[in-house]
């Protein structure tokens, strides 16, 4: 990947954000024709925890690692944002620091739209706030649903459904044999977690002499998706 | 308390409400005009998890507990809303079931503010839909910093923080002691961390044997405050 997206993919893409829906064309063409495009490495950094966002950012191609440092130092994962994914949105209509740090885990095609480009617009069209406050509101319902899984749920069952999450977000199905490889390492599990490498180890070997999956170096083949969505990882009936 | 407090007392606390600072006088005006005041006896549901919110809730006296049921069937408190604390805006907004149930912890007198009339003056001044948008995102800034303490803090920091904040919220300080008075239960404070209440009662022993606190049944008394911030807990250096 070395070359742009067409104008046309870039617009459509824009037009598919949930923040944008139902914005009439010459507003989407606006905010096009004053965005940007950036090409990126794998490993950039594109937006640091505690620093105020500049604009939106769209994944156009690619996958973005989302990550912050707690009070204590600790790393965690809260996701992996596959193409299609928009950031930036709270830190940019809040103008305050971003909560986590935004880095490149492919090479990565984006779309910037400066945060004044898209204030303007809201200001001129003040109705349009209203999709941003339902946007935010949904986000806020699946935190919530998220902190009340983390409180009650067992680590193989969040581990078992991070797996299933990046089986559609980040997974390539190979048509002959049909398991589905995710680049992942154990320790980018822990840290989606909150535990060590050692205890996904235990878990994901668990999984493994199940045939549920196989590990590689850096990678996770999921073999039998049904039984992993079946079982949630729960212990077999012996 | 069984009398309605008077209309000047009510139209300054909707003012002070984050999601209507800015908002004109006379919008002020309509909206109290418009709201109805309720009086309901301690243990009354007020909104049930699930339930779409038929409007805003403002809690003039007393305090609210809101609580939600995980997948699972397990209970948790998510907080003690004192006066000043509103409710039922997300639901309001996008027409979607309550995430929490909340319950009048003690008599209560509420502020009820009709989704209509609520929906009406937006409509008519879209631009305060990005104050609400705004309010949304500060509670989403918050949620996440939940996560990651609940992540990565142990059971004793957290127990210890949610004592402090009961006291800003719900203390009742005694003047010549010093001593602050909190109305919750062992069973409560388990609630709020998703563990037993035979867990919180050993570090709340633990924290008696320093002289942090002292137990009485359904209630908690702060002997040593600073103590308490100061120590966050932690195992006393012997």
């Amino acid at each position: 990947m070395n070359t742009y997206s067409d104008p046309l993919t870039v617009l459509s893409l824009i037009a598919s954000i949930t923040i944008f829906s139902g914005w009439p064309p010459h507003l989407l063409d606006r905010l096009q024709s004053q965005s940007r495009r950036w090409l990126r490495t794998e490993g950039s950094i594109l937006l640091s925890q505690g620093q105020t966002a500049s604009g939106l950012f769209i994944i156009l191609k690619g996958s973005v690692e989302v990550t912050a440092y707690s009070d204590q130092g600790q790393l965690y994962i809260q996701r992996f944002a596959p193409a299609g994914n928009l950031y930036g949105l709270v830190s940019v209509i809040d103008g305050n620091p971003s909560t986590f740090t935004y880095v490149a885990q492919t090479e990565l095609e984006l779309i910037f739209i400066p945060s004044e480009v898209f204030l303007d617009v809201l200001a001129s069209q003040p109705h349009l706030w209203k999709n941003i406050a339902l946007y935010v509101a949904s986000v806020q319902r699946s935190v919530f649903a998220a902190v009340s899984e983390q409180m009650f749920e067992g680590l193989n069952v969040r581990l078992v459904r991070i797996i299933l999450n990046l089986t559609e977000t980040h997974g390539i199905r190979d048509s002959e044999t049909g398991h589905i490889r995710i680049r992942v390492t154990q320790e980018q599990l822990g840290n989606f977690l909150g535990v060590t490498r050692q205890t996904i180890h235990k878990e994901l070997k668990h999984l493994e002499k199940l045939n549920y999956i196989a590990l590689e170096y850096g990678e996770l083949f999921v073999l039998d998706k049904k039984a992993l969505e079946g079982g949630w990882g729960r212990q077999p009936q012996i």
